[in-house]
């Protein structure tokens, strides 16, 4: 449905093409937050565009504790760095962590498998 | 590291084992996001856990319309529903919307394929 909008209508503010009537674009706020909290971990040190196993720890310390369970367990990182991991490089890229939240993601929806 | 908290301090609000002043929990919290909006348009009719292509098209002209382009052409939706649909069932599951919204961030962050 192609919407056609008044000057005065923010179309980011309301959707007028669905009887939803949230504020619009919160998935794209939502990834926005990912993206730029993943940089600011991925930034602490070496390389900004991707994940060291001491930012990836520091990452799911602080911005994943209740979803990941003990979280503050270098056994438990080791064996989510290597899941995830999967040219064993030692970093992990933004789709190699995406892997990760999804599965969280999934989990928490109550999704099946 | 392993914090204990005093009583009154609630962990969700400050992160006090790393260096990042914000709100804790950002990532959660949109997580949270991408989960409720996916089952809020996933429950319009059917199945309440997987995208009809009609919910998929009303998804993402109300919640992905800045980061899909020309995301109001059917032809568009066809092709994204396709690309993502693995089983070719008609419809979306979280984990196959997951991969959507994942080379949708990784596009939006810059990162590289």
């Amino acid at each position: 449905m192609l919407v056609v909008y008044p000057d005065y209508i923010n179309p980011n503010l309301f959707c007028i093409s669905c009887s939803i009537s949230s504020t619009l674009c919160a998935m794209e706020s939502a990834i926005n937050t990912l993206v730029s909290e993943f940089k600011t971990f991925a930034g602490k040190d070496g390389s900004s565009d991707t994940l060291s196993k001491e930012e990836f720890r520091s990452l799911v310390a602080c911005q994943l504790p209740n979803f990941v369970q003990n979280s503050s367990d270098p056994a438990v990182i080791d064996q989510l760095m290597g899941s995830l991991d999967e040219n064993n490089d030692g970093e992990l890229t933004f789709l190699e962590f995406w892997q990760l939240i999804g599965r969280l993601a999934n989990k928490h929806g109550g999704f099946s498998q």
